[in-house]
């Protein structure tokens, strides 16, 4: 208890309301009762949170570490006291980091920090040496001649900036997303890029990409943004810099992976189900804090807290998915198993860290306006804004929602978000107390309402 | 220039008052006025820091990094105009970096970020296996049995805040300066500590340590907060911890370093000399920005603005020290090679980063109480206020100041100087133009009355 102490007050002066249930047109007492207990006590988030990054570590999808993550999670959902915890296991392709490293021949010699992107290509052993062609874009990339091209180590940068509802992680995230399929295609040796984030550490973000049909892997990894500027810093000087690139990583074959389910069982099976959830598995350079023990945790919590006042009406079903980071591959695999019992009625996903939720999204059919307005009516107290953008249910729980489900996200504050997002850094000390137990409130209070609707939860309207 | 203007948006927000030079009893003009265009142009300090730390990059002491930031700055201080540029070499004992690992093998496993410390003894290149005891102080691991610690990996932690005056620095910084040698007598495998630093990132802090006499070297090195944190965890499980480390420094032999030396020519010979530097080695894991890329940078521009402006009365010479890092060669070497000439009237050396200076330190015989007064008046539109402890000079003029040559400490905000200090974060980002102003215009303002002063400057009565 003395670490939690000394980390809350390290962290962010931040207060929350401390509400106590004064009764709200409309809206549950018990609901309000659970959300206020939650607001001043965090020990099952934590305890999953401070135990899976600790006793685990780093839970890189398909490795044997995520594995043990999977085993970690089976035991301390079964101990919590939940039904049907299980793994629902599928295979998949693994790709895993080698050596890393990059270091400027000339006309500066120093080395810099860079690690690879998911799918990379490998160098030889010894490394490859190139001059370095810069870009401040993707499209300034795209309009490049292949014959300046050719040969060269492509570096591509970028001016992402921390954003509440981290909305910059979509336009800046291109060159990490385009910017290898692109350089391969013009017949760049490798490519490095800006760190896709916002922080200011010599702590390189990794993150997936994917190999546009026909292009040949080539080297792909980010400089950590200190080096990033550092080398643009030398570009600047308008002299020839050469590169000397060694990424060694390399795929490993079929691998297992897996989802773990457990439940709250439901008092009315006619109801519905509604699945909750984080991802299970991590980057491999941190612990996956952030990203997403805290998913985990928050939704664990919120369940638990349910589970422990009663049976509710609906059965809510806590998905911790795997292989998350590498494509939503354990998403996908809970929706196609899981579709055609027909039988899900509304979901929710929290993957993005734990510092305070601070909007709600909700993708409601019109005949559930009303619950709408009492899940809004329960969460203003923690200081939660109801926002007008569609629910998407993250990365896991997208398909759902894409096919129709309802959804409701519960959004964090996502400014310092990618200042540890799939680096070294996301580690424990990164999460606030404080702020995880708003998280745990917000998704206890949002679960309440929605497991013990008494009005059916209708199907969206999907665009066509 | 654009780059400027985003570092300074991205840094805290300080707004210096730009003082109009009203004239002030008993002081200078044109010593206000060189402070106050100081503080609106930046160009030479920012240009320095710039420059050497990406033109040169790291500058580990007795290496040819540091080889090269010498020829760097002997060309940079000539082009600048000083006068009797040059270089005063010395030998000295290198000791280099070599491969760094951590791993948990039990009962958590998972790697941790380490870097050795200084004259770290080494492992074989598959590295050592052993038990980790841990211990919360040096006087913990003192007051521990032979027989507990021998043949174990020995975990000293610590609890290290941020100070504005960085006074944590000394006692906590017991686990790096003493541990090394009391694991080595207790006959321990090896020490890992937790870094000597106040930051939550992966980057670990190095720095120097010195084996006691007759003290055999084992590897020694530091894990970052995060990875000591997690250590500490697992130790409070209760269950046995066992480490791999890999550290496999060496000691490469003698090797050149040397001292840059440049002057500002005065009008009185009989007047005596003022010196101010830096020191221009740093470790090399960062690029020492802070440590000590800001201290050459701002005792070069404010030296630098006094020339412009015309002859000094007194001799300003600049030093920038070579291998300060490894146990102020340069210093000593200087201080050996010049104090016979006996006209050294008044020391000071910048080597604290370059957040704002705060406070005023000054050793002046009770003569030039006056001289101290015009000082303090200078630097109080500033924002810097006097302080009543010794000025101490530094740890490269510090021989001066213990020998009774007047002295003048610019004390700069510490804050958040030891999340960068001897890590790999140490680099230009963290450096806050607004901020490194400041610092020069203070510097400025104490030359241009120390320089011109019309009395004598008196040596200051030593402490038998």
């Amino acid at each position: 208890m003395k670490k939690l102490l000394v980390l809350a007050l390290a962290a962010p002066a931040l207060a929350f309301a401390q509400p106590n249930s004064p009764s709200q047109p409309g809206i549950s007492g018990q609901a309000a009762a659970l959300r206020d207990a939650a607001l001043r006590d965090d020990h099952v988030a934590w305890d999953v949170l401070e135990g899976l990054t600790t006793e685990v570590g780093q839970r890189m999808a398909g490795t044997e570490a995520e594995a043990r993550g999977r085993a970690w999670a089976l035991r301390k959902l079964t101990e919590l006291g939940f039904s049907n915890v299980h793994v629902e296991p599928f295979e998949m392709d693994v790709w895993v980091r080698g050596e890393e490293r990059a270091e400027i021949i000339s006309p500066f010699p120093q080395s810099m920090a860079v690690t690879a992107l998911g799918n990379s290509g490998a160098t030889p052993a010894p490394g490859i040496e190139a001059e370095v062609i810069g870009f401040d874009s993707v499209a300034a990339l795209e309009a490049a001649s292949d014959e300046s091209v050719r040969g060269k180590i492509v570096f591509v940068t970028h001016a992402m900036a921390p954003a509440q509802d981290g909305s910059g992680y979509g336009p800046f995230g291109a060159p990490r997303r385009q910017g290898p399929s692109l350089a391969s295609r013009k017949g760049a040796a490798a490519i490095v890029i800006r760190s896709i984030g916002t922080d200011h550490h010599r702590n390189p973000h990794t993150g997936v990409q994917s190999w546009a049909a026909g292009v040949r892997p080539i080297p792909a990894g980010a400089l950590s943004i200190p080096d990033a500027e550092q080398l643009q810093r030398m570009l600047d000087r308008g002299r020839t810099v050469r590169m000397r690139l060694v990424l060694t990583p390399r795929n490993t074959g079929r691998h297992p992976s897996g989802n773990i389910v457990a439940e709250v069982p439901g008092s009315d099976p006619s109801a519905g189900i509604v699945i909750v959830g984080g991802h299970l598995d991590s980057w491999d350079l941190g612990t996956g804090a952030v990203d997403n023990g805290a998913g985990v945790a928050i939704t664990t919590a919120a369940a638990h807290r349910i589970m422990q006042a009663g049976r509710p009406r609906r059965t809510i079903r806590v998905v911790l998915f795997g292989a998350e980071e590498v494509g939503g591959l354990g998403g996908e695999a809970h929706f196609q198993g899981n579709r055609a019992a027909g039988n899900v009625v509304l979901v929710g996903e929290s993957d993005f860290g734990a510092d305070r939720v601070w909007r709600v999204n909700m993708n409601l059919a019109p005949a559930n306006a009303a619950l709408g307005d009492r899940v809004t009516a329960l969460l203003a107290p923690l200081g939660i804004v109801r926002g007008r953008d569609p629910a998407n249910a993250g990365a896991d729980l997208g398909p759902w929602a894409q096919a129709g489900t309802a959804a409701i996200d519960l959004n964090q504050d996502g400014t310092r978000y990618f200042d540890y997002h799939h680096t070294p850094d996301d580690t424990l000390d990164k999460v606030d107390p404080s702020q995880l137990r708003q998280n745990v409130a917000a998704w206890t209070a949002m679960l309440a309402a929605v497991a013990d609707a008494p009005e059916a939860i209708a199907p969206v309207e999907v665009a066509p």
